[in-house]
């Protein structure tokens, strides 16, 4: 297979870059960046001396169609014009922005601030939740590949909330996150003096990938309702955490809840529940595709407490777009990532 | 005045040696240990060099109680002993543990798995949540100085629960704290290679912290019922956050609930509430006795978002230890504590 | 007195703000800024809530002349400019840049890439390394301070190099420095996702302080001939420690050069002279003027290692000021200075 | 292939588990250790759920030698018994300790202050030192694996050192290492609480590593003398930097110096010569076996001065054991090891 990572040049393109070059099924990865076409990918990345020799191309939209698959790791506003443009080619699109995700163009609006895709696009956007829309995936051309805190959120959330075992207006999501997030352009939020011995919400119900977890949560149980979702800056690199609370329609116990996210995610190889009483930290999926999730009863008040973590550049970016690559292409999920953690 | 301080070789210890070697009001202030007896500050501590000549000394009760102020920064199951026997002497007693801090021996057996301190003791205690008790701190010759995380939570509910704007039986408390919180023992938990770029959930509902945040809650609205609290490890040594959810009684925005708490902090130095859309971080409040406070309203839930930062260490502690010491002798309260943040 | 800090809103500027707020010698403490001029402080320093009123005003010449005292935290190249035009003022000036450090305006050229301070100017600046040149400061009107560098490397040399105990060709000086060192303006080398676990060297041989160092080598032993200078970029935000190697003339034991350098530093508040044995780590003067010290004789192969540390932004750059400034003025030396370490 | 690793329960350990159980030739990789047989892994390392569920089994001398290789990671001191009763038998033995590396007992008494191995065991172990030492890796059955900093070191000084083109007795080694070089075992000197922020040197002329380095250097160049050694703990998990400074005998430029370089391992895979004004930084190199190399001549001094950085756990210790271990048996030196860095 020939690809095209187009956005090479950030965070979700590097690690893409990192994972189709080591893919056994990828002949040949193209880099375009439109900002820094004819430099040597080197040059922006020194750490691939040795590893890499490609320089940076231009947009080439025509060359881009005859590919097998595009990666679009582009912000915001750019992606919906390039797939746009790509739809009707060879090639397979799978954008990781948030402009294909949204599927009520209002909502994009009013979170995003700019002009929605054309409802054209939009039709044929598969989100690309793997654990949970595998048929669907696996008959897209084109993915709209979910948001990193969506990812660990919804993983999280799935089981129970397409059994509805939760009250659909109790959900609070305290979500944290390493700084790669937040890409490679400097910035003084960034900066290593204002963040490292730091701790910092931001965003507070204000953050665009809410309506993302919302409109999913909507299709698993019509009678869902806003969800309450703040957002925490950490001083790490890598990982995501996420801290869901909710109100269980039922009493049931932790061990209970336990078996059923055994049961749910037992054909996913990428999501580990753990056992009762043992709780997942970000370091424990550094590198890797997994999402990690523990779930606790508070006997005390009636609410539950699920933790997931994952990579944020892995299974929130780079490697779940490599995973719905793999069905796309009716290859084995785990092709390409299966990866331990890099520990300690 | 004459002061002592037992425990004094954890980080407890040490905040508090800094804060009351420079604090104008103290004239000697003796360094007691346990288990280091003899040896010299300086060897426990070496950037003290030129600082500090103390040596430790072993406990001695009859010089203890002949001083003016004893400060115990002593693990939970030693403090209520040495407090019974240091009662009834001249010193006045501040206690740093959460022995004294419960008024139901029964919570305290089941939160800490250990026996309660005596009742007499206990009626003696009072809790020095310095803001919000000031009357009764003054006239106590025996203070329970709250957890970190309690101070934290507490200060940023108190106006809220106190007016009963929010449904009892809706708070969630999603706490961070850094790694001095654990102490200087050092453990695998505390182990920098486990630590750092790394993000954990620890004791999940389980927290020793959860009744002292009730039984406050409770004072104030006796409608109080249990609330959800969990506790996260940060990879930075000092800061806590508390992001707080609860429910909306009635409708309110963001502005009115900002100048509720405006109002009812004005006459606190050390409570600062940011203004409406700014939201502290903890590197804001490193090095000082501040607890900054913000508030938003999530009008698509109902529920507002509290978030608060303290430097575990000082307002978490030591600072709220002398705080609390200063109103018991009549000084100003913010006497020896007026501190900028070191930034960055 | 009154004083003017130019140059308020970089990491300088700031140190200098708190420094100065808390200094009982200083009445008015007015910020200067040639970009953000009548924006409120506290806009930019959200920490200073509550702490600062001020607003950051437009430069104006006339006015500043006025003042007791002028601090200028500007870059290089800005900063000359500005000194020409305040001399002759009432105003003492205190330059942190490196614009007036270099005696020998080639030198300047060469390793700052640009056009050296007049002579006339450079005639009047005294270089502001308190610990070895007080008689000077003390009549001055105009200050160099010196650089980070400078100062950790110059206070470990002074007692061997004064005394001629080195081999002059001999000096190797390994840096190393917290990041905050590089300010506050947002670039890729210090920013968050690429700086933290990550250590870097950069400028070797090239660095700006080079020339600093030796001038001031060559005052103490006029056979004085270049250094090896290297600088290492290490994640965290504070803190300085030079590793400087050299050969000895004679042979020596440690015992011995440790007393040479506790008496040569007898006097000096801010020297703290590690005993035998014991090295400093920079986290033991975070917050604080010391700089710490601690040397070491190499028995099999003749040479010395001598370390050193310092908080960068407060004895490598805002708190000498204020030393300087005190001297200026006919105070204590230490006034305003008296910090203990935040420990941990 | 069937191998064993002796004391998997530390950092070696997991990190060689985390290799072989990748490796293409590997069939069986069983886990030993003295002190928690019997234990599941995935205990030790929950970050190995879903990928191990090996036990950790009690050392077993005649089960280990039926092996095809049998890795020590244990401490120096145990190492040197292990490897005397298991010689003889069918396993080859790679030892991650020091207890192997020196040739010279007396050295060895001196500078690990215990009983030096075997003269008869000594004499069969191959210092392994990959990219210097090939042709008698491959006949050998006992590696001593190279320590982590002589391997940063060694490689950085190698061709200069061959070549005799540095002044014997001018070479000094300030070398720099993260945390995780100190093992699993916590302590007050890894605790995090004392080593964010921070930066220390430690062991100042005396670790361990000294002889190693001087050892081989000695064989390269019969007229080596001494060498000045310092380390340093870096706030970092993992990574070694060594900057190296020494004379050279002939005035050389850079250029002459990286082509020198860049030939004399041309054919080393693992290591990577940096362009001429670029250096590399330990995140280069995270999770991988690289060794980055760059070099500088200070025409001011005469001197020069050499960077390397590698991942200490991996080409310092796990990946280099690997490394030979390929080697030892005929296969691609590369095997299992061809990582791209881990980057941000």
């Amino acid at each position: 297979m020939n690809v095209g990572i187009v956005g090479s040049t950030g965070y979700g393109g590097v690690e893409l870059h990192r994972l189709l070059s080591n893919h056994p099924s990828i002949d040949t990865c193209i880099l375009y960046s439109s900002t820094l076409n004819g430099n040597s990918y080197v040059e922006q990345y020194p750490h691939l001396i040795g590893l890499s020799n490609e320089s940076v191309r231009a947009i080439e939209l025509d060359e881009m169609k005859q590919l097998d698959a595009v990666f679009l790791a582009v912000p915001a506003g750019i992606s919906k014009e390039m797939t746009a443009k790509l739809l009707g080619g060879k090639a397979k699109i799978i954008d990781l922005s948030g402009d294909l995700r949204l599927q009520d163009p209002k909502e994009y609006e009013e979170w995003y601030k700019g002009g929605a895709a054309d409802l054209s696009v939009l039709g044929k956007a598969v989100y690309g939740l793997t654990e949970c829309n595998q048929g669907a995936i696996k008959e897209a051309d084109l993915i709209a590949n979910p948001g990193c805190f969506p990812t660990a959120t919804l993983l999280a959330l799935a089981p129970l909330v397409q059994q509805k075992l939760l009250h659909p207006d109790s959900l609070i999501i305290d979500a944290k996150t390493g700084l790669s997030g937040a890409g490679r352009k400097p910035s003084l939020s960034s900066h290593f003096s204002e963040t490292q011995e730091n701790l910092r919400i931001y965003k507070v119900h204000e953050h665009q990938h809410t309506p993302e977890i919302e409109q999913q949560l909507k299709r698993w149980n019509p009678e869902s309702t806003p969800v309450t979702f703040t957002t925490h800056l950490i001083p790490m690199t890598r990982g995501i955490m996420t801290t869901i609370y909710g109100e269980l329609v039922n009493e049931q116990t932790t061990e209970e809840l336990n078996e059923l996210y055994q049961t749910f995610y037992s054909a996913s190889p990428f999501v580990r529940i753990r056992p009762t009483g043992q709780y997942p930290s970000t370091k424990e999926v550094f590198g890797t595709n997994f999402c990690d999730i523990a779930i606790k009863v508070d006997c005390r008040t009636g609410r539950v407490t699920i933790v997931s973590v994952i990579d944020n550049l892995i299974k929130g970016a780079a490697g779940q777009a490599v995973q719905n690559m793999n069905l796309m292409f009716g290859l084995e999920e785990t092709t390409g990532l299966r990866f331990y953690p890099i520990y300690p």
